[in-house]
């Protein structure tokens, strides 16, 4: 996924809190919802101490559009009240990028 | 760490290999040598299906410098070599942020 126009990229680093019951099911959710939406190119998740999700956009007003989604602003807030003991939101611009694969 | 002045992310993201061996000590001497790095700010890491790092720089000189370190070189070609199947580079401009910490 390298793109010659300008993208943008949210990087979510996270911490759960002990407690993290219909997580899984949310998340999931989630991504099905997000995958639906306007501008939406892609994401990346990882997690072991903590939790990295990179999830790609075209525009800064797809990314504002899918933050304020009616299911997604629940999720945010259960997460909040629940599932993790701080995140961290970052909204970038790629400026540029490279990949190599295997050949 | 949230800073008033821009910064730049860089999301490295990977797929290992079978063979990964000498994998993590190579990993922990670039964590110790980019720390050393002018304009370092951090790093964030995750890894299961897939390996996510996020490191911050101050400028895109800083970013430069770092690719181009004699002993990250080095440790850029052994992992082209032996430890990923692929790898992506994205070098962005953090536009905003926000976080959230348990009260």
């Amino acid at each position: 996924m390298i793109k010659n126009e300008a993208y943008y990229a949210v990087i979510f680093t996270s911490k759960h809190s002990e407690q993290i019951d219909g997580y899984l099911e949310m998340s999931n959710l989630m991504e099905t919802l997000a995958k639906k939406q306007k501008g939406f190119m892609g994401f990346e998740s990882a997690r072991n101490d903590i939790g990295i999700t990179v999830s790609y956009w075209k525009t800064l007003e797809d990314i504002k559009n899918w933050k304020q989604n009616a299911d997604h602003l629940k999720a945010q807030e259960k997460g909040k009240k629940d599932w993790y003991c701080w995140y961290h939101v970052r909204i970038c611009k790629v400026e540029r990028e490279y990949e190599y694969v295997i050949s």
